[in-house]
Parts: structure tokens; sequence; C-alpha cells
């Protein structure tokens, strides 16, 4: 796990979710508010189902934080299930009762497969800790490692550029393949103008067709996905190393990113559209002058496993959430027999969502190679090492 | 690194590539044949440069098998490098010189920011160890594992469905979005006809095709990327888990495949593709009978992390190889002026090759996955853990 | 980590201690009385100060388990602090203001370097996270994982042997000395006698005395140390193995015991007592018959690294609490100038606590060796496992 | 493994010893003479058995250093067996049979117990890797890694305190228990005359009776052990950490050290003497002054799991080499029949060799910590950080 290590608990409609991070160096300033802010980001926007209304995510931090400051100390942290009252009973930790046990699995959720694997009869045993749920601790998470991002002016936003047959006009990656991002506002114009919208989008027009997606599929009873981009401007160079495939910057995003629920595809700058073009139109020119600045960021701030200093841009594509309120055919185990697959509460099109969970898996994957990079014990001696 | 642990050492033009593979169980055939089989497929090719000529890799192995069987201790393999004589002075561990120091990074490689990293001013510190030749050993490592894999009958195979603007008409992807591969003769029989073809394509027109773009890129002095898919075959249900992301099989292989010299893009069953589709056209359907056979195999194998017993399929994307024989703009950085990219001996298109590096780094993902579901002393103790 | 990862947090007077276990097998019972009766047995003894009345731990599981059986996903365990409303505005995680920061760190606790490390001021960032309290938890958490060890017959115990001058006249030292131990009535006979025993001794005179040196230390502001054997009954041949460093068993036993906060040295067997013997009054000799028994239990249980079906006897001698209420000279970090050390409410002894430490660690060893050897998806699975 | 990551692999007669080490930074200088002189010193002195005449090893770089610098890339080594053209026959890779396979197990090696894990039946394919043979190849890593240190000026030594009876009348224990080392030299004086001394002891007069005690084990076909000390000086503070139980310095080196085959007991600083003294006794007052000097060092360097400047002193017990000429009963697995256990050849007495091995374990233990804490691009980088 590098020198970060990470854990995340909890079920979905269990007590809380738990998470430890350990490895954050000491002297590190957290916010609340900041948590809070990313939590909230993750819950908004259309598509989200029933749940989103009771929520209100509140991550609290039991350890490792002192008046403001990290500690050097492993970092815990809860969210609690404010619906736990009513899940008691089906969800008790050493008592309780399900009266009505999931028996016939979705399709695209882990619930055959996880059922076979750990000899579960009750999917509810499954879908509990396979569901996405555990995203909203990923993303608190991310919140406190960004923080320490801060410090280095690492700076991380996201948007969605499609979301089932809407497409925006604009992206990260066109916007790099024309031009290397210099002082980068457009960047951070273009992640403003999705902050602010309900699907997480930069393109308004866009943002009405994507819209329309989702509340076609919402009457449908169907489900809808999308792709989304994860950018993070500032990063100093030399993260990551090609010496050790384990090391290398990209096959870390890639596993952070093809870990978040739903994701089937993850590209780095220019992705599968480096297949069809030469050499020539691909790789990014080295430009004299102070700091050797590029023509154009088509490699999405990576070469050779290792950071270059550009911006490091990552784009993923979700598939539809596979809990359809219009039921796939599936089986039901508990008789062999043909049946509509289980329903439980859920959204129509998490794609905004998952962006800012792909936000926080970056800082992550980020933070951890700066602690390898310059030491970890503190932030004073990080940021001493850093200026060197 | 999980219970198979592995680490790989060697530059490029050094006197030998060296890897260990700590955790194999014992009582594993192993055929030196296997190995050498897989490193020819690795060289063999269109598109590659004067280098195959003299390499006819052979990987030796030095300990961890005694008269044909693994012993449960660590396999090291040697594949010495046959042109050392003519580098010996230029890449000498303790004594020589180099009369030719690189000092003009390759955009697209890790030659800028490997410099920079490590404090690096001749280059070819940074080109020898981050050179794709290290695959070679990945090769050789994937085949030892790969044996293993044969006692489960793990069947992996690998096929190219892109060179630059040439794309196969047929693809595991349309396949497996037809129908669930039942016998997977089919399967079989496209990767067949793909071992057969000097691009590895199963597809005889698009061959040509290929052929032509890489022929072409080489008189341009440019370079050309493509497309290929992995396939695993026989896979028992429950491999990886969704508790933990870094114990999801899909984040493991994401991270294998973005991993390998070049790769930009990974994507699983359907990949970028589901972003367009409903909920309902992307999972697949649970049908009754002895089994619980799929309708379609859109999933790639792998849902919730966890491998659900359907064939696992990988697409990669690769960008065209960053030496171009006509170099991109770069910056002599002893200089600090404009200067053509240095220019190393190099291939013209890599994307045959590398789609055998992907059923290596396949085999070790999967590998370690039996390791950690099975538990790992012998083969026997494996194998009837396997078929309780 | 291994396939067992293991993670804490939290300070001795913050908030809560909280931890999370992360591969434990599906369907594993877990019963609360467990946990709470280890942590009773921590918290019991002569020897321990103030802190010991108020806390009656408890450790309550928020996730991982349902209806008592463990679910394949992380279980997560948070310890509160009774006493926290004391300490909110010492301790806050966002506001508050410690009026008296500590600034004159102990001789032979972490203060001082802790601080030169972390770069803190005020020691009480450091006191708090390097306390022993935190055993509290890894006690908890090792009683977890005693409940996997319970489905293989696998029993854990510990007693003292020495408190200061107090020696006790049995061990099981002595007695695996002597002869191997065959239906082990003995050791678990030892072990009950020292359960009822104030300082964990099963030798009733021994125990006079070794009240008497901690009551002699306590009348003189001083502290004492001593010894304790920690054993295992009952353990599958073949846990850990000789062909990785890193895998041996008795490494990570010696890692785990020598991580216990105040342990200065470990032993595994015959210990130190090695070293004056010859070789053939050291080795336990072979004998036929069934099942191969050994004429004595010298090794410990553990042979070339690898556990050999013996009963596991590891002993750790544990220096004197560093907190002396007669302070030791140091000075004041804050002035430079010789200063009395910084009194925390202290024990004067912590050997019987340390003694049920170390069980919790032995059995997070010996549960992760177990995970490695017979796969870990289900205990269903592993028992197949193990029985075929 | 942390950032500094280490596979070595190879069976004792097999073809060669092979080792690769992951994480090593840049630009540290590596001089052969370095690695040749270790390997002498592991080999040398009295009761080492026939195998010492032949070995003469020497280790070879095949990778990761160009011109006497490391690049950054993997290290790796190999050591030949010297001895090959006798063992082909009995330890080809592929080819090859053994006339006489080794069925009955001696008492104390890992023969029983690995061959009930692996499921061998000749004892040679257990033999051969638990052999103390692969300590050979820890050596020549350690000596690579203290090639960092040196960078640090960190000096590690070792010596021999005690063979059998005979025990040297000074030790580092004692001199640290008088007083903290000031300048050293007492250190590095008794260690030289070590490096003089046939068993590696400083104590010319136990030397006598040290060899004594070996020749008479080899006269009566028995086996003796020892102990040792290792020590380091100028370590820098704060490596390690209290914050997680696996980042404890203390815990690193026990698990480092009971790893050297034969090892039973490991102590730091005082060790087992702390158990019968007062906490006023143990503990190391802190005194006022530049640098903040300690009255002693019974601490051994280490409090709360973090180095707290001082020498880091280690002792570890070996017991008897397990080989005896006059072999311990044991039974003949194929035939059920009590029979005396195998004999191969083998020393009398290994524990000035294990020595050597303790400073190689050591200097792993601390390159990683140094990496950990300074980040480790490159040794100007590491140094500047180190300074700051």
């Amino acid at each position: 796990m590098g020198q970060l290590k990470i854990l995340t608990a909890g079920e979905s409609h269990g007590r809380a979710l738990v998470g430890i991070i350990e490895g954050m160096p000491a002297g590190v300033r957290i916010a609340q508010e900041r948590i809070d802010a990313q939590l909230r980001k993750r819950q908004g926007g259309a598509g989200r189902g029933g749940r989103m209304k009771i929520e209100h995510d509140r991550a609290q931090i039991l350890s490792g934080v002192r008046f403001g400051l990290t500690l050097g100390s492993p970092i815990s942290l809860v969210i609690e299930n404010r619906d736990w009252e009513n899940w008691r009973e089906r969800m008790g930790v050493f008592d309780g009762a399900d009266p009505s046990p999931v028996t016939v699995p979705r399709p695209g959720h882990a619930d055959l497969a996880g059922a076979l694997k750990y000899g579960h009869t009750d999917l509810r045993n499954v879908i509990e800790r396979a569901s996405a749920r555990e995203t909203a601790l990923r993303v608190a998470i991310g919140s406190v490692v960004q923080q320490l991002l801060d410090a280095f002016s690492i700076w991380i936003g996201s948007h969605v550029v499609r979301i089932h047959t809407a497409t925006a006009s604009e992206s990260l990656r066109l916007l790099f393949d024309r031009s290397a991002p210099g002082g980068s506002s457009e960047v951070r114009e273009m992640v403003s103008r999705a902050d602010a919208s309900e699907v997480r989008t930069s393109d308004r027009e866009a943002e009405k067709a994507m819209k329309c997606c989702i509340s076609d599929a919402a009457a449908a009873g169907d489900t809808v996905g999308g792709m989304f981009e994860v950018v993070a401007l500032s990063v100093p160079v030399g993260l990551g190393s090609y010496a050790d495939l384990e090391r290398r910057l990209d096959a870390q995003i890639a596993g952070a990113f093809m870990g978040i629920p739903g994701v089937k595809a993850v590209e780095i700058g220019l992705g599968v559209e480096c297949a069809g073009r030469p050499g020539s139109e691909v790789h990014d020119p080295i430009l004299p002058g102070e700091g050797l600045r590029r023509g154009s960021n088509r490699a999405g701030g990576i070469e050779g496993g290792v950071g270059n200093g550009e911006p490091i841009l990552v784009r993923a594509t979700m598939k539809p959430i596979p809990t359809l309120q219009r039921p796939l055919p599936s089986v039901d185990l508990s008789t062999g027999e043909a049946a509509p697959a289980h329903v439980e509460r859920s959204d129509v099109c998490a794609v905004p969502a998952a962006a800012v969970v792909g936000e926080a898996m970056l800082a992550i994957v980020l933070g951890r190679a700066l602690c390898e990079k310059y030491g970890g014990d503190s932030l004073d001696e990080m940021m001493k090492n850093f200026r060197s």
C-alpha cells in the first residue's frame, strides 16, 4: 500500500463507515469544511435516488488531528448511517433477523460472484459492502489527503464529459491536445462551471441533453452511464517511477480508478485516441525556455510511468448502475428458477458522483507519491525537501 | 504485492535481465519450451526493429525448480544480453565510459522526467531501464505463472484488434456482446489465427491494412500504435474481492496493464462502450440451468471487482513508440538549445509484442488471486482446495 | 501486511481508539463476550494505576459482522474513551487549547525522539499515540482473530514468569525442555492458574514476591518490569516459510512482540539458553509412531522459520514503565535547562497486561499464516482445505 | 516490504544465489571490494566446515549500477555456486536425478516441517533453500545498502560475546550501561579487535576458550551456539515510528534478526536484563547541553519504537547448528522407522558468520528507514533533505 496506508470498512446500511489513513505527515492543517464540501459535491446532482435526501453525510474525525493539525498519527474517520434506526434489525451486528433475505442476484453487481465466493445465501451480505456507498468514505479520505496536496499547490478538479448519448463539446483532452495548459486558467474555469452544474458538466448545452437522458432512463426504469475527466494541476516532476512496475504512476492511477464501482475503462491523456494517430501527432514536443514547457499535453502528464510536471489527466468510463427499477432477468438462487433481479433503492445515474470519487482517488495516489519522494515525517520537512 | 511477489531488474543493454518470483507453490511442472515459445511470440512480427534479429531471447532458470518441478522456493530467471560485448564499455558496472552521452530527451519517453527525478545528466541512465526491453522478462515470468494456471485449465490468449487506422472487423468484445462464450471454441480459434499472423490479428483482411500502416510509418520515419485484447478462459468464480479496493480484480488488472510501456488506456469487457448504452443493454442476464450461465459477457468476466466465472476480457490501447527516426523537436539539456530528440534503435510498432506482454500480466494477476483464494503451499493442496 | 491487513488509530486521551481488520474470512462466529473478556484480562491485575478504574473498556464492532457472523468485509472496532469529557478541551480535533503543554521528555519513552521526528513542541502530541493505551485495541483485534483460530482448535494462553527480582519456579520453557507437551493439559493448567492470579503468574509462591516488588516500587516512586510467556497449542504444521525472510513465522512473531510497547527482548523456545548448550541438548529428537511426536519442544514449535506442529512458545522481556512518579533527570525542551521528567498518570508494572497483548499478537500472526496457507474466503472453505 | 524491496532466490547447491534490491536511490557509489570484504568476513573464522574452502564467494552485480554509481534502477546480484559441476546431476533445473534422496529429517532444521508443508518426499527439496547458505546473498545485499549508509556516516559493526560456555568479559551492553558512547572510539576499537579474531570476539582471553569449545564440540561430533552483538553508530534521530506497529524500528529489527537462520532470541539494549532492574536504573537520563546527550544507552538507541540518535545495539542468540556429525534420533519418512538424522556437510559453529549477517540485516532495516524518512530518488536529494 506504500507509505500512505488506507483501510476502509462499513456496510451500506450498517451502523457506520469507518476509515483509517496511516502515514500522513504531521503538521498538515485540516478543515472540517473541506471534507464536508467534497461530501456534498458527491451527493448532489441529478440522477440520485431517494437515499440522497436522508444522507447529508458528515465525516467525523476521531483521531490523528489535534487543534486542526495532523499529529503524524493515524487519522480515523467515521460517517454514521443516519438511517441506522430503520436498519438496526436487519443489519444487527450480533442480534436481529432479516425478514426478507435477498436471493435473486442483480446482473452487473457483485451479488452472484460474491455469494459464490464467500458462501453467502442472503445476498444482502454481499450487497452491503459491494455498494458504492463506501465511496463516501473514500471521498472524505481523499479530502484529507487533498489538504496535504494544498501545501504543494496541487489542485484537483473533475467534470463530466458524457452521460449516455449526450457528450460535452469541450473536454480537457481536447484542450490539452491543442496546447499545454500554460497558466491553466482555462482548466480551472472549465471545472468551475462543472462544479455549478447539476450533472458536473462544464457545457451548458450538453447539460440539458444529459439531464434528459437521465430523466428518460428514470421513466423507463433503466439507468445510464457516462464519462468523466479528473485533472491535477501543479504536480511536481518526478512522481512515480519506471524502475518498478508497481511504482509507475500511471499503473497506480489506473488501479485506483478501475477500483471505483462501475468504472470499466481508464484512460490517461489521449487514451484510446492514441491508437489512430502517428507518433508525430501523439508525443508532446519539448520546447526550449525556462522550465522546458511542452507544446501540448497529450501524454496527460505522465511519460514512462513518471509524472513529467504537466497536468495529470485521467478519463474514466462508468457503466450504467446495475440496479434497474425494471429489473433484468436473473435466477432465484434459493429455487434455481428464473426471476427478475432484486431491486434495491438506487440512483439512475452516478457519473457526477463518480467524478468526485475520482478526485479523491487521484489525491490519494499523488499524496502517496509525494510522501515517497519527499519523505513524510512532517509537512515542514516535506516542504523543505520539496523546495531544496 | 500479495502472496506472489515479483521483482525484476536489468537495463536494456546491460549484462542481463534478472527476475525473481516468490510465492509459487511447490510441485508445478515447468517446461523451458513454454517460456521460450512466449518469448518468441513477443519477439516476432512486423514492425520490429533491428534489435530483434540479434536477440533470440532465452530465459534461464537459476533456482526454484528441480527436475522440472517448482520447489516452493523463489524462482529466479536470467535473460542474458547477447549483444553485451558491444555495450560492455558503455554500460560497464564499475568501469567504462560513454563517449556519447545522451542529452536530448525524447518526447513521450521517461527521458526528461526520469532525468529530473534521479538527477541524471546522461539520459542513457534513464533510457536503459525505462525501455520496454524489461517486458521480455515479464513475459518469461508470466509464462512460469501460466504453468500454474494450466493446472486449473485457465487459458490465456491475445490478439491485435487495431493498428493505427486499420481495425479488425471482429473482436472478442463484439463476440461477448452477442453471447456468452459457451464452449469458447470461437475464442480459441480467433486467438489461434492471431498466433499465426505477423501482426497478431485474427482478421486476414485487416492484417494487410495493418502491415501497410506499419510500412508507411516506417517509410515516413514515424511510428504507430493500436489496440489489443487479452482473454482468459475457464477462470474460477470468486477471484479478487469487493471488500477492499486493493483486492479488486479489475483494479489489479488495470494497474498491471497500464504499467505496460506505452499503454494509455485499459478497458474491461465493453469498456468505453458502456458510456452510451442503457443499463438494460450493458448488464449480462443470469440464466437458469446448471452453472448459471449468462446471456452475454459484456462485463468481461468481472462484476463488482470479483471474477464471475465468465471469460475475463481486457482491452488496452498502446500509443505509438516514442522513438521516431524523424525525431520530434526537443531540447539539448546540456545547452538549453532546441535540438531534435535523441534517436535510439527502435521498432515502428510494438502492439503485437505488447499483446504478448498483456498475456503475461493477466497470468500474473490471476496467479496471485488463485494463491490467495486456494492457499499456496503446493499444487496438490491447491487443486484439492479448488475441487472441494 | 499479508492478507490479514490491520490498521489502528487513536490517541490515549482522544475520543476513541479505532481499528480495522481486512481479510477475515466470512462465516466466523464472533461473540462480544470473548472480546470483553480479553479486555478485562488486560485491564486487571496489581500494579495498574488510577486510569484502570475509569476505563472498563468495551470494544464496539461497527461493521463486518452481521447476526454474529463475519461477512468477509472489513471489521471495524471502536473503543470509546470514557474520560473524553475531561479531555475534550485539551485533545480537541479542531478546537481547544492545552493550558499546560508538555515540554520535558520522559527518558525511556518516545517523547524526545518523537518530538524531533515530527517537529512537535508540545510532547503531548507524541505521548498520546506512543502510549500503550493503543494495545487495548490490539487486544480486541486479537480476540476477533482468535475466534477464527477457535475453528482450528488453536488455543493461546499466557502467564508471567518474572516480575523484577521475583521469578516463578516453573515455566513453559522448563516444561517443554523436559518433554513434548503431549495432551498439553499441563500447559492449560499452568495458564489457568495464571488467569486467576492478580499478576498473571501460575506460581502462588512467586505471586507474593511479585506483588511485593510492585508495592515496593510504588512506594519508591519507581517502576518494575519482568518476563512473560505466550503459548499456542494445536497449531497446524507448516505455517510460515523458510523460502523468504519475510514469511518466516519466527521473524513475524519477533516483529509483532518487539512492537509491544516496553518489550526489549523476544525469545522463541529455549531462547537465550540455546547459547550455552551443545546441539545434542538443544534440538528435539523426532520419534517414530503416529504423528511423529518429539521428545521435547525446545524449539518452541518453529524450525527453520516454519511451524512444526508443536506448541509455539514465545517469551518476552518488558522493561519497567518509563513514567516514574519520582521522575528521572531530563531537559525542558522549551528552555534547554535541566528539569525532572514529565509525570503522566501511569502504572507501576504492566507485565501482566503485556502478556495479554502478547496473546493478541500471536493470534494475529497465526491468523495471517492460516489465511495464507488455507486461502481465506470463508471459514467453511478454510476448514475443508484444512481437513483435506 | 517498505520502499526498499528485496527478494532473494537460490538453493544451497544450485546453480547460483540471486538477489534484487529495488528502491535504492540513484547516485550511490558502489565498490566491489566492499561487497567482497563482507563476504570474506562471513566466510572466515574457526568452526567452519569443509565447504568454506571451496566457496570464496564473489557477488557479481548484473544491473542497477553503471560506472560505479547506482542508477535508481533495481540492483541485481548473483553469487555463482563454484561447486555446481559436482551438483549438476543432483540439482538439475530440468534434468537429472538424485541417486540418494534424503528421507531422514534433522531435528532443529526445517526438514520435517518443510516436507509436510510443501509435500516433498525428498528432503533435499527443503534443505537446499532452508540452508543458511542464502545468507551469503543477504550479506552482499547488506553491503550494497551499507554503501548508502556510508553517505550518512552510519557505521555498523559486530562482535561475538559468547560461544557455548565461553563468554567475553566485555560487551557493548556493558559499555552502554555505564555511559553513553560519546565519540564511540571504544565501540570501534572493540569491533576492530573482533574483526581480527578468528571467532569475531574482541576479548583475547575469551577467544581461546571459545575456540576450545568449538574444537571440543567438533571432536564430539556435536555443535555449539552463542551470542553476538551488532551496533550502528551515527544513526540520525527519528527512524521508525510509534504511530504504526509495522513501522516501529525495534519491531523491524527484531523481525530481521529472528529471520537469521538459527537465531532464537533478539534483544535490544539491555534486553533480558531489563527484567530485574527498577525503572530508575533502566532508562537513560537526558542531559542538558548541545545535542541532548544521554547519561547511558541502555535503551540501545530506540525508545518507543523510534531511533533516538544514540547507537543502536542488538544482541542475538544463535542455537547450535542442527546438523550434527553424531546425528540425533529421527525417523526415516519413507519407512516410518527410527533412524539417525541425515548428515549434511556442515559447520560446527556459525556464530561469527551470523554476526556478519546481522550487520547486513541492520544495514537493510536502517536503509529502508532512511529512504522512508528522507525520500529516496537520489543520494544528492537525500543528503540535502538530511542536512536541511
